[in-house]
């Protein structure tokens, strides 16, 4: 027994996974064995979801089976439905998600069991259900409607006609499509490991995955690629001049300052982390396609900076922001985009836990005092 | 770095925390350097949420002040009070209080920062916030009216006047109070671990409480208390003869059979839970002011039937299940008491977590397929 605490539980192995793999030093991540490379632009995010929650690529007809069980997923249930407009109007886009995937249990069928068959209805539907509860959220938060689910679209392009009210152009929604496939997995993350956690005491999934949406909003987590649009956006709107010129002159006053820049850096990668080479290129191309690209100019520029002053390289919630921005998603709701993609992985990891599972309960190093004697709040 | 998994995390030191100690050979368990059995029917409830919460035994000036803090928070917010008929209609009492909490951060003033003040602030609302939330949706689903917080009652006495719609005698609302001292804090348990993992995102107290929720929820965890409680009536109801007897006869035959028989054993502990102690004694006097000790004898008789086959001593659960029912709370209510209780310590951990973060993410071992070649759905 090891007497002092591993800080972060850095390099300690919390648990054994086949859901996917990263080779820091290499720069590379695998879901159940695919690179990903190979899975992005070529996989839907249907089919990654698939094969995260089910252990194998769907053939044609369980992935036709998994669609049409998504497409009745799409329509939010009767609780949601009763407090939505009071959670749209007085809760921020991950308080008001944690709140609408808990009260989503109530209309759950497969609500009180924990068993394969129930756990893999209620994977499809969370997964299914995530893209509607940040587009119903958006939409009632700006007193419209949300359009119904269209037949026939996948969750991205889905997503995309019910947040913005109008279709998508093709290639948003697969851009959208490959940004999803690259956020789906991520091994031990916090979000992850707090629904193991949570899960191994034989909770249900959605009290895991709420658990994990309150650990994806906090900025050391999922919140890192909102923050990284604001940066951009304060120092575009304060530069006097070029906005590209000010990124440098800016970041590196900031870390001469000791200040941290999100988006740079992680724990795991030694290398380039393989989602941001992916996500660069999408940022470049709807950078052109947007006819606006300074953003984008300015990222390169900023990643160029960051890599000469402090060595480190962008991580996936970097050019994740400028993607979701040129994709027209308002930035504070980016994060809850990224659960959008994670829920694939959440359930996935909850199926993993509750087939082999032990409770997750660790040891502590006490620090505190001792010894001391109770003395009546009268005679203190 | 290991390369095998420490499954479940057991001996596994995560965290230093001068929040709470377990001497699991001796059998003892401190809050802040205080051996519980000193403060077992010596300190309140809110003397021992403000040891965890804020380091030291409040002074009485600083009692006094906490006590106006708890009772200004024990009126649901606008939110919360919007959504608790819907909620109450329709979801079991774990998933309405994981709804209920993530509700209620809507209308608290310091949802935005995690700063330690504001830290300690939320940590006196949640703590006396979840006794009415039990209350408030128990008197829902009952359809009637909660009676308002009166001044000047403890925790504990406030929660039994709401929750029953009448006063408790004084002798209940003192034993009440002590359970809720006996399950304050725990160092490192599944919920407040998944609390901690949360935190360390930098996410906000609210989102590491609803993990907690969640992960208190399981059968594993909070969940066994009911569950003690559902054997014991099942096997008196079921009883041809004396229940005392038939619960030996039926325990010895759960046990031949493999079956696990909840409220016994515990991770940390080698003697008996120090917890279990007050708790038995708690659980005769309640019985004997009852004027129906059925259920107590028959505890005791489990209690001998276990210790004699497996070697194992009754947790914390065992007793409190009685307890809880000589009470007169509903079965379906325990875990939410154990809720009420551990508010004091899940909040704790999360002020300690944030004054010295780091992001918990762990390592896993892989151990799935390699080297995969993704084949496009039309060809597989």
């Amino acid at each position: 027994m090891a007497d002092k605490p591993s800080r972060g539980l850095a390099d300690i192995v919390a648990a054994s996974t086949a859901i996917s793999d990263i080779d820091g030093r290499a720069g590379l991540l695998f879901y159940r064995g695919y690179d990903i490379h190979q899975l992005a632009g070529a996989a839907t995010f249907e089919e990654v979801a698939f094969l995260l929650q089910r252990g194998h690529p769907p053939s044609a007809a369980e992935l036709d089976a998994y669609r049409a069980e998504a497409a009745a997923a799409q329509v939010p249930g009767k609780l949601v439905t009763a407090c939505l407009a009071d959670v749209a109007a007085s809760q921020g886009p991950m308080e008001a998600l944690r709140t609408l995937v808990s009260l989503a249990s109530a209309d759950d069928p497969d609500k009180n069991s924990n068993a394969p068959e129930a756990n893999a209805r209620k994977a499809v539907r969370l997964t299914a259900q995530q893209p509607v509860l940040v587009a119903a959220y958006h939409a009632a938060r700006s007193g419209r409607e949300v359009p119904p689910p269209a037949d026939g679209l996948g969750l991205a392009e889905g997503f995309l006609l019910q947040m913005r009210g109008s279709p998508p152009a093709a290639h948003e929604a697969q851009l959208l499509d490959t940004c999803l496939v690259l956020h789906a997995d991520h091994t031990m993350n916090a979000s992850t490991f707090a629904a193991r956690v949570c899960a191994a005491t034989l909770s249900d999934m959605h009290s895991a995955v709420v658990a994990a949406i309150g650990t994806l909003k906090g900025p050391l987590h999922g919140g890192a690629n909102e923050q990284v649009m604001r940066t951009l956006t304060e120092i575009r709107s304060a530069a006097p001049g070029d906005p590209v010129d000010e990124v440098a002159r800016e970041v590196t006053r900031r870390l001469a300052a000791g200040e941290k820049i999100m988006g740079f850096g992680h724990r795991v990668y030694k290398t380039e982390d393989p989602r941001a080479t992916h996500l660069r290129a999408m940022s470049g191309e709807l950078a052109q396609a947007s006819g606006d690209d300074t953003f984008y100019r300015m990222s390169r520029r900023m990643e160029e900076v960051v890599l000469a002053e402090k060595g480190l390289l962008p991580n996936v919630d970097f050019y994740a922001a400028t993607v979701y921005h040129y994709l027209g998603i308002p930035t504070d709701l980016f994060t809850g985009v990224f659960s959008v993609s994670r829920m694939a992985g959440w359930t996935a990891h909850v199926i993993e836990q509750h087939a082999d599972n032990r409770l997750i309960r660790p040891d502590s190093e006490y620090i505190g005092e001792r010894g001391l004697t109770w003395i009546p709040v009268g005679q203190r």
